[in-house]
């Protein structure tokens, strides 16, 4: 278990290209974004905002599924992703009062979640962080990194998953993308 | 999502009869506690100590399990209930590690989690905090409340889970015994 902060303002690693409120409200402007992981959460920056999160243990992947996706998944901070993207979810609250079976069922076998997933490894490489029992704005915090070349397969990714009946159950998305200045060192 | 504070010091609705260290480090000594469940944690009390949970979405139950629990729950702060105890507890590294479909069929398949639970209701009745995601220092709290009559009803319930598979993921347990001066009003 360890702990995220997201803080946009006018320093960061990724300038924030656009800011896309999907479903229900956005988030305010900023010029640039850090992803920080920490022992403790960061406080806000003056004229910015945050996002708190946390790596935790997983809630709907499967043994084999699991093994499936170590196989292939590539790390962040790669030297060629200069393209980043934060997508912070809420789900309604009828998704929550669904029972595990349920939402499992919804969340993969109806929707394939991590079957789409897979199917974009290694080109975007994933971090999903909780926000939910932190009582934070949004649910979820997903990062994700890949190179230029593979920004247009990373909007299939999104257009495919929001298609998904899982997406129904989603009251609030935001689009962040991001680029790094030049490629890392 | 509500959050919970069990505040444990010189005040509070529940005497504290005996605190047990079962597994692990154990908490200080104090000599009453309050739960208290409101929109913000509370701070530790002056010379006592608190702990923070919060009541989320269920993480193993089925709906069929759930359907069959909801039909014989009852709630908290009955009239009877003059004992209750509060179980903090704290699963090791490699139970957070297996994926959900491991931790499902030791939770019940293997140990039968919820189908012992069952058999206590509605004698025993409870409620789930959980602490993980939010860097407690234990992974769940477990509220329980019932009856004099219904004492060792409850002490077998707790020699039965011990028993289980599940239970060798268990890296701390405590148990704080509690007792009401008088039934309530």
């Amino acid at each position: 278990m360890s702990r995220v902060t997201f803080v946009a303002g006018k320093l960061g690693t990724w300038r924030i290209e656009s800011i896309a409120a999907i479903c229900g409200e956005g988030v305010g402007p900023a010029e640039r974004l850090e992803r920080i992981e920490a022992p403790q959460f960061l406080s806000p920056p003056e004229g910015g905002w945050r996002l708190c999160g946390v790596r935790s243990n997983e809630r709907y992947t499967e043994k084999s599924e699991r093994e499936r996706l170590i196989a292939i998944q590539p790390p962040l901070d790669r030297m060629e992703s200069v393209c980043a993207s934060l997508i912070p979810i809420k789900k309604s609250e009828a998704w929550w009062a669904l029972a595990q079976d349920e939402r499992r069922r919804l969340f993969e076998e109806r929707s394939k979640h991590l079957s789409i997933g897979i199917e974009y490894l290694p080109a975007v490489a994933r971090r999903l962080y909780h926000s939910r029992d932190l009582g934070e704005a949004f649910d979820f915090l997903t990062w994700f990194e890949f190179a230029e070349k593979d920004a247009s397969a990373f909007d299939e990714l999104l257009r495919r998953l929001r298609d998904t009946e899982e997406w129904s159950y989603v009251e609030r998305e935001v689009e962040i993308r991001l680029r790094r200045d030049r490629a890392r060192d």
